[in-house]
């Protein structure tokens, strides 16, 4: 039977099966599978494990295979024909500190309703990355209950590390490469859908280096009394060199920091402008008015075609309740660059920490902590597989799916190109408010629904 | 039987007693009496009655009043004639954090050897303060046991939040002025001797503001891929209000910090020169080698006669293993300013949370939380009671007793003088290297034998 005919039938058992596919994904989100922190390594380890375990039920030859760190879940379709896709999210999760702040359990997963009214499902990983990632696994299911079989070659890459700099896997893929290059397109679902309305393809995405530096004075902490003003405070020289990243134009400090960094064609900046984008309602659904960044660039601009530098945490002395008088010997932080096209992670690594070190003043001392770094991604808009996920997203939404670029970075999308040289699809449900990374995340029922609609439909548009 | 002849008795006493008197200081070290941390106020109330306990066994009329904060210990002496001097000390603690650079259990006393072959008493409060407390406690005792009574009168007053902004001390000191103010002369040992060989009494101490600010921008946490560049981060406007706090040279910039401090005159700057005070092996000790304060000043007037601006903590976003690539909604730091006379702490409190405000960008907002502040203090240096001490000192050690700053601060000595009316004799037997604040806080044995034969001699002069 052709593929298109057969989208129907799938489409209503997707609808029939939602309650189903939603009690799946709770059992996920209960698995605290905080990569960063070690003390949740068995946690990993048991969400890629559950993993194995529903791609077996759909008839994957599915396995958690082993890395350094968390395992890698790959799992191959093995009655397929058609076109192959490799489809990639990640099973592990953000730390949930301040947990104070959450509204109910981090991993116990609620259907409530949101302010306007929608449905939403809170819990830790419910939009990145599991509530995602269960989009495409539960129409794959969707697509073997209907039908018996997939409309188009699947093979699944889910990952354990993205939250925490996702370092084993560029080599695993190296590794594994004539295996996973045997694909024809990667799918990456870890991204927003432009609005509520309409459905999107990300086709630029910002690169990342991450970097923690620990600066060092004294041997040992110091009373501020008998030591104040003779000795070198760490919190001062962190301040200083952290205060040195900006200039007050809002522009980032490095030398040749900008040098590689081009200017957006009149084309991609007309269609950016024809998106609507309100900056007032963006900034203000957070509780801002005035973007940080550099003068004279639009927010869009700023967040998917500029580079930034952020500092991600930073820590030094007492910082307990009360007042402690002293002088710590070490102070740190934890400081990111995000990355556009063109510019190399190494030389901006390496341009930061001379950066740092020629603003050390005598008697100090800096340790870094390299945290992942990948670049900034670009793919072609003219491809035939952009074309097929377009037509299946449109029909879907019935609305025009976008082209639009993203400030976060995902690092998978550069290694399939460099290490397996594949396009990546960037396609996502989640949205801007979603929460992700902070207290309280959550996943429209909607995204979750449509989304594994949207992925049969898309399916089938790659089968041609 | 006139006093100075019984001297000798009495330090036989301390000889003899010596064992026992460890054994009472181990007990009172045992208890946690942290008081920054509202998790140990228990802790802290039993300290106090501990101490009630044994100023009664000595005969003092001695009770643990209480304050809206932890209680303050008060005894008199009941069967004294001759001079009254009120002693102060303080039984609270620091934190011990961090925990794990301590190479015992903080609040388990140990006996070791020092790197030079000294002994050592180690434990968080070993110096500062309970120590140094109990040289009087048992210099008492040693009086009461060899000779039935005591050599002046005496009152006692032993503070529970020293550590912790000491608010609630000088409304005590004001509810019970008639009662406190009956003394002639304070004595307070929380201070260093000159070095091993050279007893010395401080007679100036710098004032201490303390101030806590919180940085809001965002009204939650944000994913710096989502909103990097577009959105103010609070840790990077934090370090620019730090950064902003310090000159090139040294020197601090609020306007007008330095109008009211006048400079040392040339005969106490001679006094100084004259102490022998290697500025190389200070700084060496703790692993420095270039003071950090204003140029051109010496390491002792940096200390002794300059304020000084220090960031004792600050912490924003995530600072637990691994990396997080968020931007925090709030950002806070704990900063302090040591004072020298003439300085205003409500002046500095008032420039200081104006130059924060002023430097403050769009969407931003700050909390200030105040924890404490009071002026420097100077101890006429030629007043009777000061040159019996410096002689009871003098002869304990066989050397002359010498005149000191401090670039502590010990705010009670302020309120004695302003609520009470009194001077303060500043006495104390620690060392520059008794780590406190800091991990593996030590007291040497000689210190606390010596301490507690020093006051017999100084109680035996102070009665004439």
């Amino acid at each position: 039977m052709p593929v298109q005919s057969q989208v129907d039938a799938v489409l209503a058992q997707v609808d029939a099966g939602l309650e189903q596919s939603l009690e799946r994904l709770y059992e996920l989100l209960r698995i605290k599978s905080i990569s960063t922190d070690p003390a949740y390594a068995a946690e990993c380890q048991r969400a890629a494990d559950w993993l194995v375990s529903e791609l077996a039920g759909l008839g994957f030859d599915a396995a958690a295979r082993p890395t350094p760190g968390h395992p890698v879940v790959v799992g191959h379709g093995t009655d397929q024909a058609g076109p192959h896709v490799l489809f990639y999210a990640h099973y592990d999760v953000q730390p949930v500190d301040p947990v104070e702040l959450w509204h109910s359990d981090p991993f116990e997963p609620q259907l409530k309703e949101g302010a306007d009214g929608r449905k939403i499902i809170v819990a830790r990983g419910a939009s990145d990355d599991k509530g995602q990632m269960m989009t495409f696994i539960e129409a794959c299911r969707a697509w073997k209950t209907a039908t018996g079989t997939l409309p188009v070659k699947v093979s699944l890459m889910l990952e354990g590390e993205e939250e925490s700099g996702g370092k084993n896997l560029p080599p695993f893929m190296e590794a594994h490469r004539d295996e996973l290059a045997a694909a024809d397109i990667a799918l990456v679902c870890d991204t927003d859908m432009w609005n509520r309305q309409t459905p999107s393809i990300t086709t630029m995405l910002r690169g990342l280096v991450a970097d923690e530096i620990e600066i060092t004075c004294a041997n040992k902490d110091l009373h501020s009394g008998m030591f104040g003003n003779a000795a070198r405070n760490p919190n001062q020289v962190l301040a200083e060199i952290i205060a040195s990243l900006r200039a007050p134009d809002g522009s980032v400090t490095l030398p040749s920091f900008y040098d590689d960094v081009a200017e957006i064609s009149p084309e991609l900046k007309a269609q950016w402008a024809s998106l609507g984008f309100d900056e007032a309602k963006f900034l203000g659904e957070v509780g801002l008015s005035v973007p940080a960044g550099e003068q004279n660039r639009s927010v869009l601009e700023m967040l998917w075609a500029r580079p930034t530098c952020e500092i991600n945490g930073m820590i030094g002395g007492y910082t307990g309740d009360g007042f402690k008088t002293v002088i710590p010997a070490k102070a740190s932080a934890k400081i990111s660059f995000r990355l556009v096209s063109g510019m190399d992670p190494a030389k901006i690594r390496a341009a930061f920490r001379k950066h740092v070190e020629e603003r050390l003043p005598a008697d100090c001392s800096v340790k870094f902590t390299p945290h992942g770094g990948s670049p900034a991604i670009t793919v072609p808009s003219d491809g035939t597989h952009l074309c097929q996920a377009l037509a299946g997203l449109s029909a879907e939404w019935n609305k025009d799916a976008v082209i639009t670029g993203s400030g976060g970075s995902i690092p998978v999308a550069g290694d399939f190109k460099k290490i397996l040289g594949l396009d990546t699809l960037l396609i996502g449900f989640a949205h801007v408010d979603d929460q992700i990374h902070s207290p309280n995340e959550k996943y429209d029922l909607e995204s979750y629904h449509r989304g594994i609609r949207s992925w049969v439909r898309v399916l089938a548009a790659l089968a041609g």
